[in-house]
């Protein structure tokens, strides 16, 4: 309880740009988010007060930090479970907990999870050795996805290769079969401890290099039948694994069937269109949930809206100021955030968000006001 | 500039709750707000990282505020003219300037101006004296307005009064009659240095004891003329006084004629309601005004939007996170502001939004919600 308030404090691990955004939505609920960042030039820890320097490895560190916190979350999945319970043991709530956390840790772990959850899973295997994925390889076929157990993100991880030879070294990994997708889809759930769920509608991502670039939200022909499963799928996932916070389910579709590729346990990505497309923003909503507050309505403010990542470019031309002058003149309909981070090649450093009636119209919007942030032009 | 973003730097002389919602739209812009506050307590200080404590009186304390920043802006309009133009003599950027200001800082200046530039007002006159109080009287009719030419807000330094002696002492006054008005509206404008403006709908604003409770946006039943009308008042107000940044002026509608009462130049309460309900945030729109961004989408995201205002209740009772929580449950559609204040009774602690298409429908959530905040009920 911040005294100054007589509202909660929430603590968040780790200072990127989910802990940015959820510092503004803490605000509007009278809250100044408590942020953990490894950096003092993190993106939150430029604009949120309460900011402290640490790392989430270093356990003492997250002991004084957790110390005044109502709620203790995180804006990211690296925090070790061990160190999770020891925070618990010394008396802090940990929202998600570390048993739920591990299944967006652990692929090996959220693979088998799922499966005997009975939850549609692309075909998969730890592989221990060269034999055992080349065996692998044999029963899918070739080429074969491998990702490493633990620590990837945003394509980092992942290889698609064509023969056993291929696999990275030194690197714990389970394989998977490469699935003939038509396109990948997200769900996004919010679970509060007493159990109540708020889902939002099922969208569309869109990737490039194995990093997201864009975001249709509902997902655009997805039929009511298919959307209610997914959004089943992810209540069902965040019900068992006694998830708490945010729940965002990456998934396959490959026409006939959904499959689930990915979790994660925090703000995410594929929900940043709901800042201005949904009643309820995906940061407001972990709030609500993780200090156990009712749900708020995550129901759409128009018939289509899309999100676009802005990467950073190649150094060198106009500043990120000039470019966001030349969008803002060029693109007045779409909304800008920007995570102050330094432009590096490949880098989100940013995104737009676009809305309206027409599909194509918004799509062109929004990767119009990314390019101009993007290459300043 | 901050090296550290490539982005500008807006320095707000006050740390209350415009600059507190300020900051929030500032870091969408890839900024920080850096705040000069009064205290460590205030709204805007609890939540920006880049706080310095210091008044608004302490020439040396505005001269070290304003040294990083790329631009000085206000949260309200106490600064002394005399001290803005200090600081535009050591090399600082102050947006709005201090001769517009000074039509914000003093009604007898403001009351003047308009009266030269035609602009319709209420019958006034300075009063230095009891006779000319009386003499004011005699013309217009009793009740008469006193208003303190200078530090008036918030329904303080205004008195209506039935006979002279019931003015009060030591205080600089200007009378006006007392317009028999239908109701009160506001125009709230945003302009850049380049001379762009953008217009929000003109809104009614709904007052008790002098303070504003609730915000229609758009002024129900007001007719495209007349809006049109109040409008251009504020345009040609903010390009004559050359404001740079909000101007929000308030009116009377008196059901035949439009008569301008005040005038603020910051984000103002009576456009607050922008945050959900209109593309761009008044907040934005003053960042990108002084900024000199091309100004943002203004229009409706919704048919209608109203604004309450949450004043503090009496002590004692639910604490005000228990009344979140009910509040939530409540009125689920509502969009909440809290502005970290202390609760006192009569203090704007925050306020609400609710947006839809049936204009009693949103009243009643956004007044309902509003109850729950004030009174746990």
């Amino acid at each position: 309880m911040d005294t100054r308030t007589g509202l909660p404090v929430v603590g968040m691990i780790g200072g990127g740009q989910l802990a940015r955004m959820t510092h503004q939505a803490a605000i509007a609920l009278g809250q100044s988010l408590r942020v953990l960042a490894a950096n003092p030039d993190d993106g939150a820890a430029l604009v949120a007060a309460d900011t402290s320097i640490g790392t989430h490895t270093d356990l003492d560190a997250l002991l004084a930090f957790a110390k005044d916190c109502d709620v203790v979350t995180f804006d990211h999945e690296h925090v070790p479970g061990d160190h999770i319970r020891a925070l618990v043991a010394a008396g802090a709530v940990v929202r998600p907990g570390a048993d739920a956390l591990l299944h967006a840790q652990d692929k090996r772990v959220m693979r088998q999870r799922l499966g005997e959850l009975g939850v549609p899973v692309p075909r998969w295997a730890p592989v221990r050795s060269t034999e055992e994925l080349a065996a692998f390889g044999a029963q899918v076929g070739w080429p074969v996805v491998v990702k490493a157990e633990r620590g990837g993100y945003d394509g980092r991880g992942v290889w698609v290769i064509g023969s056993p030879g291929e696999a990275p070294a030194g690197v714990e990994l389970i394989a998977e079969e490469k699935v003939p997708l038509v396109r990948e889809l997200a769900a996004v759930v919010a679970r509060s401890p007493f159990g109540q769920v708020a889902v939002y509608p099922v969208v569309e991502t869109v990737q490039r290099n194995g990093i997201c670039v864009e975001v249709i939200a509902p997902a655009p022909g997805l039929t009511d039948e298919r959307a209610v499963e997914a959004q089943n799928l992810a209540i069902r996932v965040a019900t068992e694994l006694d998830v708490v916070g945010l729940l965002a389910m990456e998934l396959f579709d490959t026409g006939s069937a959904l499959l689930v590729n990915e979790l994660a346990m925090r703000p995410h990505n594929s929900a940043h269109w709901t800042i201005e497309g949904a009643r309820t923003s995906q940061f407001e909503q972990h709030l609500r949930a993780v200090l156990d507050y009712p749900m708020g309505d995550t129901s759409l403010t128009a018939p289509v809206v899309v999100m676009a990542n802005v990467l950073g470019g190649e150094p060198g031309g106009m500043s990120i100021d000039e470019r966001l002058h030349h969008m803002f003149a060029a693109v007045p309909e779409v909304k800008v955030h920007l995570y102050g981070k330094q432009v590096r090649p490949g880098r989100k450093i940013g995104h737009v968000t676009a809305l309206g009636d027409d599909l194509e119209a918004v799509r062109a919007s929004a990767a119009r006001a990314a390019r101009w942030l993007e290459e300043g032009s």
